[in-house]
């Protein structure tokens, strides 16, 4: 006997929903999480899903048939998801294990021929609704895709509006390239790859090409837009409601044209057929795919603005330099407040009014600092503090209904960035908040070997993640741990905290590219442990690739390190280190000290020097 | 005023060549390095690119029209071919050289509308074919390719013969694994790739599958065939005359039809049209796979084969183990006997009826240790004994017409092998034969180093060479040098010394899959130091992929070393050592120690405690 509550809300949604399919002749209906641009955090908008099965982790598509409902998500997820479908008559599908399908083998094994799928055509990529075209003609099966619909819409009462926030210009002094000079890199990357033309869906390749910023996703300062671009001519097609005069000028005087947001159907539709048109199908829409296709054809490469975009120029570097360190004297001023807090709390005092410090409230603290530098404009993602076994969760969020209160031993993981007029900052720092156990040492210690290993990488030119990815996973490895994620992403200039194509990740995946890492990207170093039930640790820094000597055998490249907050000496056991490893973090947590102790308090400063033997 | 003589032999044969291609209205001949197999070395027969151009070396393809010839070649050969080529009116096309086109631009650059493209389409693979097509078609370029005629062989007088060597069947106890088993591995890969049939023309991987072995090619124990496997039938195409009554019997016993070697192309038009063909386009030829397109599905996929033979089995590896050991020993052997014999010779003394030593009799006298091994075969490739600046050369082979004269100073490289009943083995060892600098002790350190590192490599399943080249060349990109080739690669079993698909390289090749290490692969560790004009340094250890520890995070990998040579301590500087490493050399020497010592006489076992530290 099932003795778990019914919920009841999801029920019903979910048999007005089917009701529809019916009307509509759809017998499995598809929500995947994405908004109209595949883009990685949506706005309440596009929350479809959750609406519909009450599961609200960041990755997961509802399956919708007449006589069930299944929920497909990720190892990140599987506690979270079992919890919120309780109830609702959905089951859940445990991504990558064993036994259980993937949503397309899952389709193609139950689907008849002459059955109908339906989604959205807007919500799903061109490159996923391509799988799943493949999945059905491989295991021959006669399905149709209705994808014009959203069938969802007239459903969902009290809809949350769609995003339509302030759009500010970013002035080329601190773009560092005017959009003329951007454009026309794209428009000789076209050219190279034989296209006329660039349809572009990606919000912040928009923003960076456009020289413009929004803020219609939560922490990712991008607006609602599309672009089409040609040899002679850009348009952008974004909500003209919330374009000040000044925008509508800028963007006039850079003689782009403003479109609306809604008219970009009928503007491709319009479009004289024949065109090669470049498409990144990994993030233009199925249905736009689809539209385009039809009349045209397609040159599917990767949006030339990815790379453009990665590799940071001279005034986004010194922008991010200036930045960077303000950032991380606002985490080094926190990391003191915190220790030297939890050591006044176990004394029975009062701190800024608190007789405990929680999760919420450590984040709030460290917000406080970020708070107070001139260029801040907002967190770059909702700061991840876990203490104890909650930062074995790598993607933790506390709430008021739900987090911890701080206890003089073990470590508080915290993981958190700003958006700066600057740059995008994004760190991380595992604190001993008071005595932690010889095994919690030894992971931090080879965490922060694996780290600073990265740091002092040197390799020719034509190296990729891949090729490093070792250097920081090698002291994990070597007893038997690992992180079972990638060591770094790109980070965006006033823009998305995850950014590509550069990455370091170690795994092999036949067929998908990896971007050579070139002077100028940025990337993150974030090796970590993470037991659960126990602890979790990370330590990150970011990084930028740069020239080295150039000799016969090629062009060396390096790191430089854009992050100067302190290792904690608490937490490491120097036993634990190799003779390098041990240079490095001396070298290091001296730089630190040069670096940040002139913007410290008299008694902050004393602190560091301490902690960092300086 | 050219001043070279001309080389009037190379010029006659070129004008008779332009002749024909005149008759067939061929307008640009291109004759590559290869054989029908596409085999990495090639018999005399098909030596036709060095009849026609006097250029030697192992890689190279000659392209002749009218009014010129040309010759491609790589890095390794451009003093070389400088050299061959004068005089023949040949020019040099210096391979992956700014501003020099590859053949294939060349060719779509050059080459008119209505022009003919000949070879030999036995000799060029179809994936090389189909990049020229391709390159054509991408040119907009409209050209015939006749590929059925190869237009040297009425012109080559006295040709020598095709080879056709003796051919004998490896015993199951040494195989590991009977023909029938190998058949039915190959059968289910088949099914999983919906083929239901294979064209196999990759000489060793029909000498794995067969279990038998040739000598067609030198030091490459394989013999000229073919095979066509389906579900039921398994054929092979060989010439009937060179097998003993007990190999056509063995072939009988297991079901193996055997068909004349020229019968194939037949046997491949007779084929019933609408076959699903398994086909790998790296090493089938042009023409077969043009034959076999014309009425088939051809399913283009890395022949099965290849990584079945990859992973070596239990037996293989247990034997490869004694025959490793035995050939540490010799190579052992020979380095005391060298090093005591410079001495000797700088005293005056005559060493075995010698008063020098030079690179050929150093050579020589290696060889005359293997040969003494019960299991010896053969060398498993032509010895590289390399003195001085001579090392320098990647793929040096000293002559009777041009050697070294060995000195007590200095290094002598020697890369050599043997194919032995029971294994085929690659090492290299780099000798000081006397004083050397303190610049090649710090090469020699770091190389060393980089190999240790390696060894101890430790990583999760799912890593393919990519991700741990960067262990054995960090030392070295550390300060500045590199190596310009792989640092490994897979060896055979009593087959080819180069095989795949593993391997352990860093570079990037978009669209090139890689092969994820498994157990039970081998793969040499060779970094190296070249210094042009001065000296070259490399030291090769052969390993085996094995499984460590599993747990929640997966399957951990290492390596288990089969080369048991000592490294040589007097080109050591452990201040250019790290902590870990000078650990790892100590127990790497003190292991050489205990498994060569019981087989040393006593003087050499004296030797080799000391030279050890054991």
């Amino acid at each position: 006997m099932d003795t778990k509550p019914v919920n009841s809300v999801i029920q019903e949604r979910l048999t007005l929903l089917r009701k529809r399919m019916h009307e509509k002749g759809v017998d499995y209906y598809m929500i995947p999480t994405a908004d109209f641009h595949n883009s990685e955090y949506v706005s309440d908008y596009f929350k479809v899903r959750e609406y519909f099965s009450n599961f609200t982790g960041s990755n997961g598509t509802l399956l919708v048939w007449q006589e069930g409902a299944g929920l497909w998500t990720d190892g990140r997820y599987f506690i979270q998801a079992e919890r919120e479908l309780s109830g609702t008559g959905i089951t859940l599908f445990r991504m990558q294990t064993e036994g259980v399908p993937d949503i397309g083998a899952f389709l193609a094994e139950q689907m008849a021929d002459g059955q109908t799928l339906g989604f959205d055509g807007r919500v799903i990529s061109a490159s996923e609704g391509r799988r799943y075209e493949k999945k059905m003609e491989s295991a021959n099966k006669q399905i149709r895709f209705a994808y014009g619909e959203d069938l969802a819409d007239v459903i969902w009462e009290n809809r949350p509006t769609f995003p339509a926030g302030r759009v500010w210009v970013v002035p080329d002094e601190l773009a560092g390239a005017s959009v003329a000079e951007k454009l026309s890199g794209v428009r000789a990357k076209l050219s190279e790859n034989g296209a006329e033309s660039l349809f572009l869906t990606k919000l912040d390749d928009l923003m960076w090409l456009f020289n413009i910023r929004g803020c219609d996703v939560e922490c990712n300062p991008v607006a609602m837009c599309y672009g089409y671009i040609t040899q002679n001519e850009a348009v952008i097609f974004i909500q003209k409601r919330v374009l000040e005069e000044h925008v509508v000028s800028y963007f006039e005087n850079n003689g782009i044209r403003v479109e609306e947001y809604e008219e970009v159907t009928s503007y491709l539709e319009a479009i004289i057929p024949g065109q090669k048109i470049l498409l990144d199908l990994r993030h233009c829409s199925y249905g736009f795919a689809k539209l385009l296709a039809d009349k045209h054809t397609i040159i599917e490469k990767q949006n030339p603005t990815e790379l453009l975009k990665a590799v940071k120029n001279a005034t986004e570097l010194s922008n991010m330099r200036k930045i960077y360190l303000k950032d991380s004297v606002a985490v080094t001023k926190f990391i003191y407040w915190l220790k030297t807090s939890m050591k006044k709390l176990a004394d029975g005092e009062i701190v800024d009014g608190m007789q405990t410090i929680t999760e919420l409230s450590a984040a709030a603290k460290l917000e406080e600092f970020r708070r107070g530098i001139p260029e801040f404009l907002d967190l770059s993602f909702p700061t991840i503090a876990g203490y104890g076994a909650n930062a074995a969760m790598m993607h933790y969020e506390a709430t008021e209904e739900s987090h911890a209160v701080l206890k003089p031993e073990g470590f508080l993981l915290v993981d958190s960035g700003g958006q700066y007029l600057g740059g995008t900052t994004d760190v991380t720092r595992t604190i001993a908040l008071g005595p932690v156990t010889e095994e919690q040492k030894l992971h931090y210690t080879k965490v922060a070997q694996g780290m600073l290993q990265m740091t002092h990488a040197k390799w020719l030119y034509g190296c990729t993640g891949r090729n490093l990815d070792i250097l920081a996973r090698k002291p994990l490895w070597e007893i038997g741990l690992d992180y079972r994620c990638g060591t770094g992403h790109g980070v965006g200039y006033i823009l998305n905290v995850h950014e590509g194509p550069q990455s370091l990740r170690w795994r092999y995946v036949e067929g998908v590219g990896e971007a050579v890492l070139e002077a100028g990207m940025d990337v993150t170093n974030e090796p970590g442990v993470y037991i659960e039930g126990s602890h979790g640790i990370r330590t990150e820094n970011v990084m930028v690739v740069c020239n080295l000597e150039k000799n016969e055998y090629g062009q060396f490249m390096g790191f430089e390190t854009l992050t100067w907050v302190p290792l904690d000496m608490e937490a490491i056991d120097e036993k634990y280190l190799s003779e390098d490893a041990k240079k490095m973090l001396t070298v290091y947590q001296q730089q630190v000290f040069e670096k940040i102790s002139p913007y410290l308090t008299e008694e902050e400063k004393q602190w560091l020097k301490e902690e960092t033997n300086a």
